[in-house]
């Protein structure tokens, strides 16, 4: 294994060390270990913050910042932050309106959560969580209890930042949030693992002609494992997967701030449908060249047309990577007219940034 | 090989088509291939173009737009474009202020940038040529005469976008850009090669602990193949090198408007000092981890705090790339309140937008 480290050790805070010496809108908390908008708390304002194993970068500190982001927790590498964290963190950026807890569906991730919410609303703060699970590969996992959160991360920490910038209450930026995310639906496919550092070695192997359909953001498993065929193969599949897996139920487990405890409620997840517009996420999971991308959405873009998709807005690049994993993940985002106004409002953070 | 592309020859014009289809403020011409922003000409401005072979994204279309490049001609990839689509492109893109061409040192790129200022000066355009070499680390190689351009060119890009937006003339665009070419140095480094898609397997093989110091944008050997040992090592020894090579004479052959010929003069670069103001730019060759950057960025900061350098802007991300190639390179340039100026101007193109 090589790697731009130092050590297994002192990786992650050199690395967060570096990006608040870039950002100077970022500042990094010590003991637990968070990162805020300098000038946080934005009295008046809901604060919405999310937070998650590191290797996913952007995500999640590369969203913090005006129009986005309030702070986010970095855990170890794949591996969830501490109570600890978000309770420290949800207690510096909350400006009075209350805390968004933005919770990608892992267990681990989950667990923490629930426990810093308890602990913050114990305190006094007003808390709201929102469970992301827009992975349509799988169903409950090794990881996961039901779909895995993936990329659609990264629309709903835009639209939720946006909703809390121009004002919007917490139960409001919550109710909203459910909205988005049972509208939003991610493949992955993996041509090439990635290497974790405290492991050494790739985490997966695929034979020279294999691709790993449905790969989650860890380089947990998926669908199946499949031949690389070509480009246009692949997409259309994850597109097909995209369109026929996007409906099921789910139960969502949040927090209930009327009655002040854990509640299990049941949703419908709705699959794409003709006529629908969308917002459409190239995702890059690691090393795979800008310059494919590109060849990806050049296919995207026709079977979004074809099928009877309205693409409305469009992001591709690095948003939510898995280290140097080779390979790539879509999300489409259902839209109408008042998400895609929060999708054009103004966003300044690191690695997401227009119209300031 | 495992690429998220159809074939080895569809693979540019499929990757054009989606970058166009992307981003509604470019324009693929094709039969010459060259992509100009939608709009252009812009009457009474210099005209901004680069060009040169493709599987260095975002390099160089994705820098066509408001206050950057008015066009770019890509080549194959790693391959010079040729004259014939530098031409079509200088005729699209002139508002009849002439042509600035941005030429990076590849022994190709000149030959075929020449014969199109030629064939555009015969047309009757006005042309201005910039010889790119800010590569400290070799002195000709296999596919130069002299230092290799590599990153500085996207700062060239920016820089002058902006001083042809404010209306500067043809001949202080290329006053200026001789200028900031002479105070930018660069120097790259590889963990692992990049696949070129024509070529199938990787373009060279480092040893388990060994890293390419020096290694240029197409994978050609740099200063040596030495031992990777930490971060803070790698980082250290590139801002050595790049400080102590920066002092040298180079022989620049360009189009003398006066003569209507091509001249050659001799010129310095000047090495870096105490006291500097600089702009620096970490760039990702392909596969590093956004992650790993600001690792890099951690350590770079203390040695140019050590040195006494003041760095006044900063890049961090992928920006002039070599596929999936694994490593870094770091560019260092010397600024005033004049360059910054420029570098804070509005910027709006796919890959590099901010203030529009």
């Amino acid at each position: 294994m090589k790697k731009l480290i130092n050590s297994v050790e002192t990786v992650l805070h050199e690395q967060l060390l570096g990006l608040v010496e870039a950002h100077s809108m970022l500042k990094l908390h010590q003991d637990p270990t968070f990162v805020t908008r300098r000038g946080a708390p934005v009295i008046g304002k809901v604060a919405v913050m999310s937070g998650g194993g590191s290797g996913h970068e952007p995500m999640h500190c590369g969203y913090i910042g005006e129009g986005m982001l309030a702070g986010a927790c970095p855990g170890e590498i794949f591996t969830s932050p501490t109570p600890d964290q978000m309770f420290e963190c949800g207690q510096a950026i909350d400006g009075g309106q209350g805390v968004l807890m933005l919770i990608k569906n892992y267990t681990g991730d989950i667990l923490n959560f629930e426990t810093s919410a308890e602990l913050l609303h114990a305190g006094g703060t007003a808390v709201a969580t929102l469970v992301i699970d827009d992975d349509v590969a799988v169903k409950d996992s090794l990881y996961t209890t039901g779909r895995r959160g993936v990329a659609n991360t990264v629309l709903l920490e835009k639209l939720l930042g946006a909703a809390a910038a121009r004002g919007d209450s917490l139960d409001a930026c919550q109710a909203l949030g459910e909205h988005i995310n049972n509208q939003g639906h991610s493949i992955g496919i993996a041509l090439g693992a990635c290497t974790v550092p405290a492991a050494g070695k790739p985490s997966f192997t695929l034979a020279e002609n294999e691709m790993e359909f449905g790969v989650g953001i860890h380089g947990e498993p998926g669908i199946e494992r499949r031949p690389f065929s070509s480009l246009d193969e692949t997409v259309d599949s994850m597109f097909a997967t995209l369109i026929d897996h996007g409906n099921y139920q789910r139960t969502l487990r949040h927090w209930d701030r009327q009655a002040e405890d854990w509640r299990e409620t049941r949703q419908s997840k709705k699959a794409l449908a003709k006529g629908d517009r969308v917002v459409a996420l190239v995702n890059n999971l690691g090393s795979t060249p800008l310059s494919e991308l590109y060849g990806v959405w050049h296919r995207l873009a026709q079977c979004c047309n074809d099928f009877g998709l309205h693409v409305e807005r469009r992001l591709i690049g690095s948003y939510c990577t898995s280290l140097d994993m080779q390979g790539i993940s879509i999300t489409l985002l259902k839209v109408d007219d008042g998400i895609l106004e929060l999708w054009d409002a103004p966003v300044n953070t690191p690695a997401l940034r227009w119209g300031c």
